[in-house]
C-alpha cells in the first residue's frame, strides 16, 4: 500500500503588488534608524537576493480560511472525490485568521472547522485540525496524513497550506516586502501501486534556533503595541543551507533513488538566493553539478507565502502554468522546506 | 504492539481565584443590557450548573508555553525516560502564548517548539508541532501519536495540552467564570504488552456547530475592538450531551470491553452538570444506572481549562491526589472531551 496525492488545488490572491508600491514605503534599521540608502537601491538589492519583483495581497474581505476553502474545492474537484470521504482535514498555517486592519489572529474555531464548514462536508468523521509548525507545515501535514493512511485510520485526506501574511508585517520593516498571502490543497488516498510517498524526514532545531523566527515589535520605536513577522535573515540563511540539505539527502538516501532519477525539486519559496544554494550544496553531496530546470521558481511573481507556497508551485506545474517545467508518471520529485521552529523537512515523491 | 502512558504530569498555577471575587464584577446581557440579578444569585446559579468554585490562574510572568515546559518536565521524570529520545512533541492549545495584559496570541515559532526549547532537547529529529482542535486537542494529540507509533515512525511522544483562558475572557461576560489556567502533559510509549490504547473514537460537527465556539467581541458595547471567547452554551450543552455518549459507546463497542468493566470516566472538566448528563445518557444507551464513583470531577476547585482539564485529572489521581478516586493495572478507563470544532472524541484505555 502506498499514498499519493491525487488532486491538487490553490488560490493566487488578485492584488498584484509590485516592488515600486515601497517606493514610499519609510523602511527603518531594527534599531530604529533610518537607513543612508535611498528605497530604489533597498529594492534593488532585495530583488536581487530575493528574487522577488512583484507578490500577491488578498482582498480585504478575504481571510485565511476562504482562501483555504477556495484551493480545497479545486483540489476536490480535481481528484473527483466525493468530499464526504474525506477522513481528515489537515490545515496547516502560523497565525489564523487576522480580519484586516487588525491584529488579533482568530483561531476559534480552527481553521480547518472553517473549511470544513465551507465546503458543507456533513459527515462528522471528517477530522478537521490546524497544524502550527512553521513555513514547513504543509509538508508536515502530508507526512502526518501519510502516517493516518498507514496506520489504517484514514484512507483519503485533504491537507491545506494557507496564510495572510500580509496582515502581519511591519511596514517598517524592509522584510515585509517577502511576504505573500495565498492557499494550497491536496488530496491524498492510499494507492496501491508504487508511486506517491517513497520516503520523509523531518526535524526542529530548537536549543539554539527557537527564535530565528519570532513575533516582534516595530522598528518604529513609537508603534510597540502590536507585535509582527520578524527574522534573524543572517542567521535563518546559514542555518537552511546547512540543514536543508542533508535533510533532502537523508531522505533520498532512504528512498533509494539515485541522484541522477531526480527530476525536480519542489522547494519552499522562501528566498531565491538561499533556495539556489540550499540546492547547490544538496548536489555538492553528491560531487554534482545542478541539473538544468531542476528547481522551478515562482517566487518572482507570488512572494514568499509560507505554507502555501509547495502546494501552489505543485498545482501551478501540473496545471501547466509554471514555464518550461511539466512533471510526468514515473518522475522522482524532492519536497523541502524550511521556517519557524526552525524546522525542516524533506519528501521524496514519485508521480 | 501497543501504545501506552508511561509518565504523566500538571501544572497547576497558584493564584487561587474563588467565585467570590466577582462579586463586584459588571456582567452583562449579550446585548449589552444589565441584569436583573445581583452578582450574589448569577454566582449561586452558576454554581450551581457549573460546580465550580474556584479556578487558577497564571501569574503574569507566565504564559502557556511556560506552564506546558512545567508538566512536560515533570511527565519525563515521572516515565524515567531519557528527554533526547522523544520523537514528537505534540502540543495542543487554541489561542498561543498570550502575555498577560495584551490581546494578540504569540504561535512564532510555535509553543512545541517553545517547549522543546525550554527542556534544552538537543536531538533535531524529535519533530515539535501545534494541533488546535478546540478543547478535546489533548485526547486528539494522544489518538496522533497512536498513529505516529502504529505507522512505525515514532516510539516515544511527549503529549501536552496548556492553555491560559484567564487571558483570553470578557470580564463582562459571566462565561468567563467557567475559564481557568492549566497545564497537562504524558509521554506515550511503544509497549509489548495488551494494555494501553485499546480504541478511539473521533469527529467534527460543523455543518451547523462551527460557530458554537467563537471569538467574538466584548458584551461591553462600548469596548468593541478585542475578541474573547465566547460560546452559545444551550446549544454546546445539547450537542455535548447528544454526541459525547454515542462517541464513547462507539468506541467501547470497538474496545470489545463490557461496560461493566469499566471503572473509570476521565471527561472533559467544562461543566459539572454537562458531564453528568453525558455519562448518565451513556449509561443509559446501556440501560444501567451510572455506578458510584465513575467519574472523578476537579472542576470545583481548578475550573475549566479546555486541553489541559484531562491530563491534569489523570496525573492528579494517579498521584493520589484526588480523593476517592485511585486507579489500578487492569482498570479499563474512558476519556473523553468535546469542545470548538464542535469536536467529539474518546479513548478506551488499559492501565
Amino acid at each position: 500500500m502506498n499514498v499519493s496525492i491525487t488532486g491538487t488545488g490553490s488560490f493566487i490572491p488578485e492584488n498584484r503588488v509590485r516592488n515600486e508600491s515601497f517606493l514610499n514605503q519609510k523602511f527603518l534599521n531594527s534599531d530604529g534608524s533610518k537607513f543612508q540608502q535611498t528605497n530604489e537601491i533597498i529594492i534593488e538589492k532585495f530583488k536581487g537576493i530575493t528574487g522577488i519583483k512583484e507578490r500577491r495581497y488578498v482582498k480585504e474581505d478575504l481571510n485565511t480560511s476562504d482562501i483555504a476553502f477556495i484551493a480545497s474545492e479545486r483540489a476536490i474537484l480535481d481528484a473527483g472525490i466525493d468530499k464526504e470521504n474525506i477522513d481528515y482535514i489537515i490545515f496547516a498555517h502560523n497565525f489564523g485568521d487576522v480580519p484586516a486592519g487588525k491584529s488579533q489572529g482568530d483561531t476559534l474555531p480552527s481553521l480547518a472547522a472553517r473549511v470544513k464548514h465551507l465546503l458543507k462536508i456533513k459527515n462528522p468523521k471528517c477530522v478537521a485540525y490546524d497544524m502550527l509548525f512553521g513555513c514547513p507545515g504543509w509538508i508536515e501535514g502530508v507526512i502526518q496524513a501519510n502516517a493516518f493512511i498507514k496506520s489504517g485510520i484514514a484512507k483519503t485526506c485533504l491537507i491545506i497550506g494557507a496564510e495572510t501574511l500580509s496582515r502581519i508585517v511591519d511596514p517598517y520593516d524592509r522584510d515585509s516586502m517577502i511576504y505573500a498571502d495565498g492557499a494550497g490543497a491536496v488530496i491524498l488516498e492510499e494507492s496501491n501501486n508504487t508511486h506517491g510517498i517513497i520516503s520523509h524526514n523531518s526535524a526542529s532545531f530548537t536549543y539554539k534556533e527557537a527564535y530565528y523566527l519570532f513575533y516582534g515589535k516595530s522598528y518604529n520605536k513609537s508603534e510597540q503595541e502590536i507585535k509582527y513577522i520578524k527574522m534573524l535573515g543572517r542567521k535563518i540563511y546559514e542555518f537552511a543551507v546547512t540543514h536543508v540539505p542533508s535533510a533532502m539527502a537523508e531522505c533520498l538516501k532512504e528512498s533509494c533513488f539515485d541522484i541522477r532519477e531526480v527530476k525536480k525539486i519542489l522547494i519552499h519559496q522562501a528566498n531565491e538566493k538561499m533556495d539556489e544554494a540550499i540546492v547547490s550544496r544538496f548536489y555538492a553531496l553528491f560531487n554534482r553539478e545542478v541539473p538544468k530546470d531542476i528547481m522551478p521558481m515562482t517566487i518572482d511573481k507570488l512572494g514568499n507565502s509560507s505554507v502555501a507556497t509547495i502546494p501552489t508551485l505543485l498545482d501551478q506545474i501540473l496545471k501547466g502554468k509554471v514555464e518550461n517545467h511539466h512533471l510526468h508518471t514515473g518522475d522522482v520529485i524532492i519536497f523541502a522546506s524550511v521556517g519557524a521552529g526552525m524546522n525542516v523537512n524533506a519528501i521524496v515523491y514519485k508521480i
